[in-house]
């Protein structure tokens, strides 16, 4: 919750484009369109189980709390037209997720009634020393006379239930800015031949600035600005820095009291906008090139036409409708046995709930929680450069979806809502549902007389959060044998940085030069997930089964090998919280095994953490001068924690305000409590929850120009059966055709020669009930007539979709340009 | 080349069925069927730019040489019709790889004509203590007056062309096991209610014996023996293990020396099956329950019909055809700047040459090696095992592949010869080729009024080997931007342990219990590849290019910052031959840089050796008595050497016989030789090469049963290019769509609020001429209307197929069970 994405915030976190300030706060907003229903191709009505307790607020829910707020609260002295940081206001509600214990009654109990459903607000509020974001809880709801708003700190570690708002008036920190440009316009015009264009911030020609902001201890911020282009056509602004930085004072609450100080330009740093002008008129000046927008940023080349071109790639078709049920309002999909809820928030985007395979549980929650960006760099900007985007919000930054492209024609559509500044927001198509077939099989095996081939195909939820520069498609995926992959794919533009041309240093001390003054910087992804698996039940272990070489004696073995070079597996159990990195060569399997339930072998019920594509770093910076404590869970790959209602998450958007005080510290939850529920005296109940990271170290090179290609940029953890059922499950499932030469032959190996008794003609005929002739042999439905396709399954025509610039005001619709293709 | 994947040879690698053995050699051949071929769809005939001087000896070449060897090497007295390994015989011809350094003038330089062409000859010839496998050249081709034949030494760094082969008599061998077996009839009939079947070895209620040989350094062999049972309907031999073992002393090259032993069962060792009855007659002998045959081994489920299943699931097409051209002659292939040859091995399958990218060299040859399976267990039989395939034959293996499961319906597939016992062998339809649309995108980015996304369409060269119970699907994967992927997926049977119910030791110390009596047995797959990259031309630098933490002290960083915790990049140039492993934390890039070639930013092109999917682990034993020196390049995860004609290959089938002497030993070749060619006295020219490895840490559990699952055990490598180009080279190929709003506004980032200039607006009419309302821009061709798709499209008709038992005695047919579906 509570997330910044509007241009204000932006601006503190370096995203912002100088001249554009303060827009929500002094437009009046419209209502938004109705969603749109993408999909009616399930013609039966299907409903979940139970309610999803974890769903968003309802528009009426939120006004309702809106409402209550401003009427009960009246003290809190709130206005509904903020004019600046020095009003109080209601920044946005939504959901209080239900305290896990809360809902185990009713989830698997069969318990006769829901959790309370409570909301959460953020409020924007001003004490003696300032603003301040503080967090309510609201309800029960709906309303009633018993509904209260509390301080919300039990989810908090910090025991605190606000944070210290450093943006105290945007007007003025706007203005600052643009000042900031105009006073060395003289400067830019003569390096880089542009000024800041205060009527047109996109203005190609224009200048922006973005700020970087160190936080300094005492209060407050230093701020490096560097200057950008806007970029002409494809939103490049961040392949577009320009190489004059300028360093601002802004350690006062009163940015009246602001000052510019340094500045930096090819390598020299002047004390003064002054001594750079003096600097600038010796005839002797180093000037370095400008870097300059081009067709070198186009995301698309619409001329070119290598042989192949001409064709339409291959497509994915689904001509007979979806194979899995879905609950539209209760947002709840049933698949070959998974089971679960989807639900979002502003800050993390998607979340799946109570999720069943084959009727067993698996995980109460899976979800996002935080996404990093941590740059390097030698200059100004680069050099201290980092991310937290759920600061901008994952959820408000997940935008409509392109049909065929980034989900299948034939998938299901989403749309989100979300409430701020009192008005309830709305992204139609953000998240899509689909099933595919991979281009591999599940599973095979050619034998002497048979072959059989299963396909491999899969369930994915999707959704795209594009966060200023940088996309980030965020699947998670389910596979037919119980297997759940959460994959995070980066693309969009990268963060880089001016090339100096006289750079003293080596150009590869922090990436590579990659156009005529632009050069890639080195940064982390660390993208931190919550997986609270409850494998067949709540009490689970995590164990640590490591493959070992050992040199062992075996009776059998001897006398020609009295001792002998192999290996075996240890088994070690995670006795405390902790957080465990990936192993050297591979060499441990993580399992998270149930504590008392078996299969039908004796074996424990376990799921694996397994790697999936990709690597899966953690921050490579030790103890960031940067993030102070505000994201610890990136400094290991995997981590394992008592799990408790009074620690639902492992950050909160807030942390980027106060990293060196964050409302909650991550390492307060990793502190090694006991992890041993059996042992005797323990009070731990037994219930874990992991926490895992996806990302990758990105050194961009030449490729990432224009955008970040994401079949390498993947990243992906698996959560894999192990031991889970007495048999691979995916068999009753799965759709495939087993070939069967005629006549009575068993199957020995591929290739063997044999004559074979007669039983497994027997055996197949009985099954297929088919004629003694029959040779491939289905299971699963197959097609078995032609199908004529319609256009619109191969290419979605766009011609349906409006396309109208309703974005630029209408913050109701969370207006973006995908929205050119909503239907009408 | 020289592989044994009839059953004769397959004993001695316990892969065998007891009572079958001898077939090819007494059973005559008949001429195979004519190859398919399945794909007419190119309409055009496309003509490679160069022969393919890699490609398999055609059946005329073959049958020149193999009568050249007859008719002018009268001296080796060889015979047409073995009937033990005592007689002399050609096992097998095959082409003879021309030396790298003998193409280059053809290939890069515009030389007039291809190198020489020379065939390999593999000859069981025996001398005065024994038959061994001997390896020839024979050339140039065509078989003239000048032609030769020569011992093959050059390319073993024994120094030797030649194995002693310690198999003689394989009549005897095979009279010797089932001798065995009934001698312990009583025995198997108390214990396991069946005995062995000598008529037929496929009975399901028969036993069959699989021996598990470990060298013995003075020369023969220890066999462990145990008893299986075939399975019923599904191959399933290697889940049914029975769990009485017993020892032959095979040390005697004469088979009518070798000996019966001890006899294991159930934990207990007994020194004879005397002893063994003894024990049983004891009323208190201890028995454990028996592995029987059913349907948890059956890999199809024909009945279950869970909601969902009614349907078909998605499924790709390719209504237009293929975009890549493809010379099926010289099996060339051509995609979006992608062009390579492709050929095969009877050892290794399938090896790409001379592969390019936008016209720059990128890779010589990319190839499988060789694949590794590494058991460990507290049994006779899992406690030794492991197989080195290439040995049975990657190539030889490689069996027909199902349409429309193994590949999209629209695929092309290539047929497969082979030369064998003075006989042509096909395999039709063994490796396919084909496109597919992934379900993610290549790139996307959503701006403030326009958002963009690009299909990622890649191209695929796939085949399976099923070696006996496994089945590898092997992809080689072409990317847009120039990208490689080599990817092995396992699936098939595994190689079960026997579960013993009074097993004193913990059940997991070497896998997990699967079934009644059945164990999983942990093992390492390592698959070693060779990549002989040629990055911008021959001269390459292979570089590991690390993120490092640093604190680091920058001066516009103060006062604030008098130091700052954060990271760089450090560059380590690989000077010496060496084994490197994946880093820690995926904390480096391993980089091959091109020596002399930059691209327009002045960087040298690269391309990455980059993390693919899953785990790419190198073997857990250290030191392993089994392999000896046979398989050490399976100690590291990437290795780079010298590239040189000496060394064309890091192993050889017949490693498996002389573990502890092989003619090919991976430590010779990797042997420190100095990498810095630019070093003043250098004689070494700067062609790299590198060797890597792929597989997975497999310890199965009850979702393996029945077969492994080929989602969960993909491990790849990517080759991904590196500051190689100067921009993204994808943009020119891919297909995609910008979506744009109407009007005039230029894009800033997604849910900015801005008023834009006009400038955007114009400069995408000028790019795309279509009318100011254009709001969809697609580039690359789309769909544009429906289709009517014929059933062939969706369900390939297996109908169409023969299904005749073709395969038993017809070898020249590689007879397999997939044969079901040749065209008739």
């Amino acid at each position: 919750m509570i997330e910044f994405r509007s241009r204000s915030w932006v601006l503190l976190s370096s995203l912002l484009v100088l001249v554009l300030l303060g827009g929500f706060l002094i437009t009046p907003f419209k209502h938004g369109q109705t969603p749109v229903d993408y999909s009616s191709k399930h013609a039966d009505v299907y409903k979940s189980p139970r309610q999803n307790v974890w769903a968003e607020l309802t528009a009426s829910e939120a006004a309702s709390v809106n409402e209550y707020i401003f009427k009960e609260h009246a003290s809190l002295n709130l206005t509904k037209h903020p004019k600046s940081g020095r009003d109080n206001f209601i920044f946005g509600v939504e959901t209080l997720k239900p305290n896990k214990t809360d809902t185990i009654s009713y989830l698997y109990n069969d318990g006769p009634s829901p959790p309370e459903r409570w909301a959460k607000a953020a409020i924007a509020q001003n004490f003696d020393d300032g603003p301040y974001m503080a967090y309510y809880m609201v309800g029960p709801l709906p309303i009633t006379e018993d509904s209260v708003m509390l301080p919300l700190e039990y989810i908090f570690n910090s025991g605190r239930n606000y944070v210290k708002n450093p943006v105290q008036d945007w007007a003025a920190i706007q203005d600052f800015a643009l000042a900031m440009a105009e006073n060395v316009s003289d400067i830019t015009q003569e390096l880089l031949g542009a000024t800041a264009n205060r009527a047109d911030p996109s203005d190609p020609h224009g200048l922006l600035a973005f700020p970087r902001p160190s936080r300094i201890e005492t209060g407050g911020f230093t701020l490096w600005m560097q200057f950008y282009r806007p970029g002409m056509g494809s939103n490049a602004r961040t392949l577009l820095p320009q190489g004059i930085y300028a360093k601002v004072d802004a350690t006062s609450s009163d940015v009246t009291k602001w000052s510019v100080g340094q500045f930096y330009y090819n390598g020299v740093l002047y004390e003064s906008a002054g001594d750079f002008r003096t600097a600038l008129a010796d005839p002797n000046f180093e000037r370095t090139p400008a870097n300059i927008d081009g067709p070198w940023t186009d995301t698309e080349d619409f001329e070119s036409k290598p042989p192949g071109r001409e064709l339409p790639p291959p497509v994915s078709i689904q001509p007979y409708g979806p194979r899995y049920k879905f609950d539209r309002k209760e947002r709840f999909v049933s698949w070959f046995g998974f089971e679960f809820y989807i639900t979002t928030a502003q800050a993390t985007g998607v979340s799946l709930f109570d999720i069943r395979f084959k009727g067993e549980r698996v995980m109460y929650e899976l979800g996002l929680q935080e996404a990093m960006a941590h740059y390097a760099g030698d200059d100004p900007m680069q050099g201290g450069l980092e991310f937290l985007d759920t600061f901008f919000g994952m959820g408000k930054n997940a935008f409509e979806l392109v049909p065929g492209y980034d989900c299948p024609a034939y998938a299901d559509y989403l749309d989100v809502e979300f409430h701020q500044s009192q008005k309830t927001h709305f992204t139609p198509n953000s998240i899509c549902l689909f099933e595919y077939t991979a281009d591999y099989l599940l599973s095979r095996h050619t034998a002497q007389y048979s072959v059989t081939a299963s396909r491999n195909t899969f369930l994915t939820v999707r959704s795209v959060s594009t966060v200023g520069n940088y996309d980030y498609t965020i699947d998670y995926v389910f596979y037919m044998d119980g297997t759940l992959e959460v994959k995070v794919r980066a693309s969009g533009f990268i963060y880089a940085a001016f090339y100096t041309a006289n750079n003293t240093k080596s150009e590869d001390e922090y990436g590579h030069r990659i156009h005529d003054a632009l050069a890639s910087s080195m940064h982390d992804h660390v993208i931190n997930f919550k997986a609270d698996l409850d494998v067949a039940g709540p009490k689970n272990d995590m164990v640590r089964m490591a493959l070992e070489p050992i040199t062992q004696s075996y009776e059998w073995d001897k006398p020609e090998h009295p001792e002998r070079n192999t290996m075996h597996l240890v088994e070690y159990k995670v006795t405390e919280e902790a957080g465990i990195d990936w192993p050297k060569n591979s060499g441990e399997f993580y399992l998270v095994y149930s504590s008392d339930q078996k299969n039908a072998w004796g074996e424990r019920k376990g799921y694996r953490i397994a790697s999936g594509s990709g690597t899966r770093p953690h921050l490579t910076i030790l103890n960031s001068t940067t993030l102070g404590d505000s994201a610890r869970w990136a400094e290991h790959d995997i981590w394992v924690l008592q799990n408790k209602d009074t620690e639902p998450r492992s950050a909160d958007p807030l942390n980027y305000f106060t990293p060196h005080d964050p409302i909650i510290d991550f390492t307060k939850m990793a502190d090694h409590e006991n992890l041993e529920h059996n042992a005797s005296g323990s009070s731990y109940d037994g219930d874990l929850v992991i926490y895992f990271n996806v990302g990758a170290h990105h050194v961009p090179h030449s490729g990432d120009v224009p955008n970040t290609l994401m079949h390498t940029s993947g990243s992906s953890v698996k959560f894999v059966p192990h031991n889970f059922n007495d048999r691979d499950p995916s068999r009753e499932s799965v759709q495939g055709v087993r070939l069967q030469l005629k006549g009575s032959k068993s199957g020995g190996f591929a290739g063997e020669q044999s004559e074979p008794s007669g039983d497994l003609k027997n055996r197949m005929n009985r099954r297929t009930k088919g004629p003694d002739t029959t040779k491939a042999m289905y299971f699963g439905a197959t097609y078995d007539k032609g199908i004529k396709i319609p256009l619109e399954a191969l290419e979605p025509s766009m011609e349906e979709y409006v396309s109208e610039e309703h974005g630029v005001t209408d913050l109701s619709y969370n207006g973006s340009a995908a929205g050119v293709w909503h239907r009408e």
